[in-house]
């Protein structure tokens, strides 16, 4: 006997309310041996690049075979396409405005030229209406009505190419470019997680092959391997569990102490 | 080989306790190969109507055989009954408190009289104490002690007539009626979603079938199809994915810039 | 066919990332066919003793043959040993910092003796590099490259010897004792819920047996079978679903009413 599919889940629906039961129920009723894994409900609504990244962040760690379907999708009922893709033996689904595009270009530091080859490398459709989507729809909940019957019908074994047409370019989104200077490189904060690690666009490479100085807002991070190696308070830098360099403090939050966000510089200086 | 049973949970018992995962752990106990879905537990404490309303928009997309149970229970330990019940394939289980009155008088506009119909439809029993209950029960957790013993049971093929008596009545709840006065029709705002949307009682049909006009708080809201139509900041009017009129500001929570909440009138007005 | 095998996971890492995904789709690529349940992943960052305290609630309801593993770990990356334990049929897995201490000296009201005597009934292994554990493994995430993978090695029936050495002594975690004095019990309380209600660690048998009045800051509280018992604000003492005595308030928060939190005194005292 295979093995049971899986179909992740991502959405900016949080779980008060009933939407994420919803589409699960639709998953359920039509491919009732999925096992189902939460990527996360609380995406910061209508937050494209954030839902982008945390799903870039979890589906290479899904099995072969896998389905995640993800719903962040300020234009539901607009024109924009909804896409289903193949790669890497993993089926993404979700709407057509960014949301899958950094986890089909991966690894993180795409630039806009590997992914488009990351991306053509990638089988693509623009779904279709079909007998597998729910007959009746609402011009709100896509999610419900057209992505989660899309999702069973992929983890049941439905072909890709029966569910849409090939869709020849996607809207892009990547994660900044980090420039080079001299001996330094200029990066950004592409992410503020629950602990308010700040998590950088720098490959964690960079601190490994060389001694480093980490500066974000004027304060300099003293580089570590791992979080309990920091002092209490201290600013630390380190290779965080994505492979891309973080800053942390120790038993607390760097978001709060640096009074840190998104979007933020952060300069790495090679040690001579 | 048939397919494994689902199993929906909605509780007012949030998710940092291990209120949740007791009632998951008896119930795979008792019945290893059922998928749960949650529902919500996030419903406010004790808010009855808030659990109902939920739990009545979840519960149609659920699979035939599924079994939902639901617990937001003050009077948990008191002599207020527990039941159980069978409708349209479906099996709910949970307090006598009006929690399950709503989904078993759908559609949503039931009238007390529909209500009554509607429930002389379905198959409901008040539990008596059996072996199918856990042997040591507390006098404050019947969730975990009896309902998910008897969700497993269900969704094991158990039949609901050997759980408890036939109960003639049960505690009604219904949405609060639509009034019309010539060409309007008066409804209330019924539900605040996570995104600040505003569900109305008023049917989707009154504003698919006319021009129509909806004022909320004396402000008028512009008639669209989807969120997308809406300007930033502009008060919109669509029909939501339950099939209810729903007040919305695109990008942003229609809740707190009208400064609305739960109970306010609705006012819809068919055009000439 | 055995049952699907039961997984649970408790940590602190939320759910607004991806880190509880990235642990569920390891899990499920090495064991398919697992049911996984959350316990939470709300504990509070790095709060070792809640994540105790629910996890030893929480997991004498979960079947026999079940797999916990819990993360709360500041330590991650330096040298404190992970554990796999087996006691009463069911696996525990995490770090050896007390967070497991507390389920494998249950019941709750284990002096340190009883602790090291029930300890002793288990089998704990400290876990040892093994091709079980993720190849490329990260300084900051275990839970995801040693902890879930032995989690479903455990779950398909893998061998507890095989994953590590014998652990002959363990980081301990008991509740503070209850002092007796006369006809008083003098005790704290232990954990504070999602509804306010204030977990104490006195045995609920001391409420059972014997007219009892309950003090804590200063007010007494009624002695009650179930919460509906009190009237609205009173303070109320009941035995919960853990057998524990607890403060409550009904349809209230006795955490908010009272001013109290973790660690402080409650006093018990036999009537005559």
């Amino acid at each position: 006997m295979s093995s049971p599919p899986v179909i992740g889940l991502l959405t900016d629906f949080h779980t008060r309310d009933w939407y994420v039961a919803a589409m699960k129920a639709v998953i359920l009723s039509r491919c009732p041996s999925a096992h189902l894994i939460d990527i996360t409900h609380d995406i910061p609504p209508q937050d494209i690049v954030s839902g982008a990244f945390v799903l870039a962040a979890a589906v290479p760690w899904f099995p072969r075979g896998s389905v995640v379907v993800a719903v962040v999708d300020p234009g539901v009922g607009s024109e924009r396409a909804l896409l289903a893709a193949e790669q890497d033996g993993r089926f993404l689904i979700g709407p057509d405005n960014g949301l899958l595009a950094l986890s089909l270009a991966r690894p993180f530091h795409a630039s806009p030229r590997t992914f488009r080859r990351r991306a053509r490398g990638a089988r693509i459709v623009r779904l279709v209406p079909s007998r597998v989507w729910l007959a009746q729809r609402s011009h709100t909940f896509h999610g419900r009505d057209i992505l989660a019957p899309v999702a069973a019908e992929l983890a049941r074994g439905g072909a890709l190419s029966a569910l849409g047409r090939p869709a020849p370019r996607i809207q892009p989104l990547t994660l900044p470019a980090v420039r080079r200077r001299g001996r330094s490189g200029l990066g950004q904060i592409v992410y503020v997680d629950t602990f308010g690690n700040l998590i950088t666009n720098l490959p964690g490479s960079w601190l490994r092959h060389r001694r480093a100085t980490l500066v974000c807002r004027r304060r300099v991070a003293r580089v570590v391997e791992a979080y309990h190696q920091g002092r209490l308070g201290e600013l630390i830098a380190l290779v965080g569990s994505l492979g891309l360099v973080e800053l942390a403090v120790r038993d607390g939050s760097a978001a709060s102490r640096m009074g840190a966000s998104r979007g933020d510089g952060v300069i790495l200086t090679a040690s001579t």
